[in-house]
């Protein structure tokens, strides 16, 4: 059982995060924020995909204005994403941003941070301070680590934002360097009770930058830091979205559709178990309901290695057998493998008793 | 910096697995162990992708003899995957087997046991305690957890072994759910000095398979847990390679080949950022010496960022700053990103002082 670091909630939009609140999944779009339909038809698939928030690049003016636009196609709370223009935050807030992330080591001046909070404590929007490690602001007295500094300029930043009566703080400090990552979260998490916003930056491609994110963000979410999670890849912002869930369901911190339980196949297995598993994952892609659902290679002791899965078949030379928690319940020839567990599958989601989403998230 | 666990050393053929060893990576073969030429070609791809241990399934006694004619054919050690019949394991030991996994579950009786253990003493092959948490033998008594019925199960086999006078013994406790595999390797690292081999069983297809492994063997590897990893993927077994350096690289446990570092672009970016990472990735797939590589979609604040990086490239629209740790080194117009980046990859490897694998392997 993980046990969460407390934290004070706050409201993104109409999206809470800190406090109990679940974990919630972001992501940011790729297009250019100025291309008004493309940005929104962006988000739209970000939402179809689970993504809860979603950041926006905000470069010049006509992107910070954009957004007014942009929010009238969308149901999900934007963050404008801020570098260098303070000004930037304020129109964006101004055309409707729900929150924004602000990097400190690029709006450094605390005149220009402080006509920032006036509008977001107007609008009672969060702010983010983003910490990236490649671009913190020059120390001011030697640190033994990159992380202390990290951890020291967050420090800094929020001190200047409650100096202005402002709390409606969020946290990050991300580094390619899943240690230095995993040092400066332990260290804040403790000094502070803001929400912490987890996220490995510029981790690459799927898949070395799916497994950076999944050792940095689980070690860390597995301690029971972090409220709001980003998945960084060179990849379409969904593929961010469906790590982020993978790496939450692991962990039991939130259902998000089915989970395929598929052994890796081995010189015992009398079947191609694993392009088994591909079909069995292609049709479950259409289910958002959580089931576990196990495709075995083993008809001798499938079943009780995957016991744990709401259905399953466990493959033999020519027949197989589908079980349910652990119990055979139907037997069948090789051309029937895919149908007659599919079958099953919906049998058993159309008997499952409807709960709540919501207190099933945790 | 990970401080790992005191384990004592063995040997598995002629690789170091626990004490100060680096973290050995191995797969296991999805060929039909009886087709020779096929299972030999298979671990000759596995060890090119740089798996250093192979274990094979050994269903019947055609497979454990088969071991015999493979081994002449491959230079990586070999493990047999011995379930139900302690006869196999006797078999594929004498036909030359460099190891030995059993499951307890199923192989139970003390005397087929003993009859085993003669033969790998003789050997000096040594055993792994393959614990399967959906494969256990019956409870000899109510366990609060799955995790605790799996370390007693692995305690009882481990007594049993040393009072033959056998401690050739290496554990594993895999499970399908992440916090019980976490739960259950933390148990035993505490109370025996044997080394710890990693997996998650049955983890699934790429891309839910990666993330799993990725959470459960790092959190573990993390805490200083684990002597050898084994990533479980209905997948090519070169799948199962490249995940586990992934995950030893990202915690600076080991090193092998180039990392990628890769803004995941967004409405900032003026270039396909996403396109020329995948294209940098294809080169660097040709490259085995550790470098590290970024490809950022920021002209202003990419070489900052990525400082960390041996070489990169900052991209704006139309052109591209090539950096060395950080420094900008040269300007180049968008149609020479590729080659221009790859041309100072190479360059910098040139440059390289040689130093030895093994010293640079943590």
């Amino acid at each position: 059982m993980i046990v969460r670091r407390s934290s004070n909630p706050i409201r993104v939009g109409t999206v809470t995060i800190g406090g109990d609140a679940p974990i919630v999944v972001q992501s940011m779009t790729k297009t250019d924020t100025r291309n008004i339909p493309a940005t929104a038809a962006q988000i739209e698939e970000l939402t179809d995909c689970g993504c809860e928030i979603v950041r926006l690049a905000v470069p010049d003016m006509e992107a910070a204005q954009a957004i007014s636009a942009i929010k009238q196609n969308i149901s999900i709370p934007i963050i404008a994403d801020i570098h260098f223009d303070y000004r930037l935050a304020i129109a964006a807030l101004k055309a409707g941003a729900d929150g924004l992330r602000l990097n400190p080591g690029n709006i450094r001046d605390p005149e220009q941070i402080t006509k920032i909070v006036r509008v977001a404590k107007e609008r009672q929007a969060p702010i983010r301070i983003g910490i990236n490690a490649g671009s913190l602001p020059p120390a001011s007295k030697p640190y033994p680590s990159i992380a202390e500094h990290m951890v020291c300029t967050a420090l800094e930043q929020i001190h200047l934002l409650e100096s202005l009566d402002f709390d409606l703080i969020k946290i990050s400090l991300k580094a390619f360097d899943v240690p230095t990552t995993i040092e400066a979260y332990r260290a804040i998490a403790s000094k502070i009770l803001y929400p912490l916003h987890l996220g490995i930056t510029e981790a690459g491609l799927p898949k070395a930058g799916i497994v950076r994110s999944a050792v940095g963000i689980g070690i860390l979410l597995h301690e029971g830091i972090g409220n709001t999670i980003r998945v960084s890849l060179s990849a379409h912002p969904c593929e961010e979205v469906k790590t982020a869930y993978e790496i939450l369901k692991c962990l039991d911190l939130r259902q998000h559709g089915p989970t395929l339980i598929s052994c890796p196949s081995c010189g015992r297995a009398e079947v191609d178990i694993i392009s088994l598993a591909e079909s069995v994952d292609r049709y479950l892609r259409e289910i958002s309901k959580p089931i576990k659902v196990a495709v075995m290679g083993c008809i001798v002791n499938g079943p009780g290695e995957a016991k744990d899965a709401d259905v399953g078949i466990a493959c033999g030379k020519g027949k197989g057998a589908i079980f349910k928690k652990g119990k055979v319940v139907r037997t069948v020839t090789e051309k029937d493998f895919l149908n007659a567990l599919m079958a099953k599958v919906k049998n058993v989601l159309n008997k499952q008793v409807r709960v709540p989403q919501q207190s099933k998230s945790y």
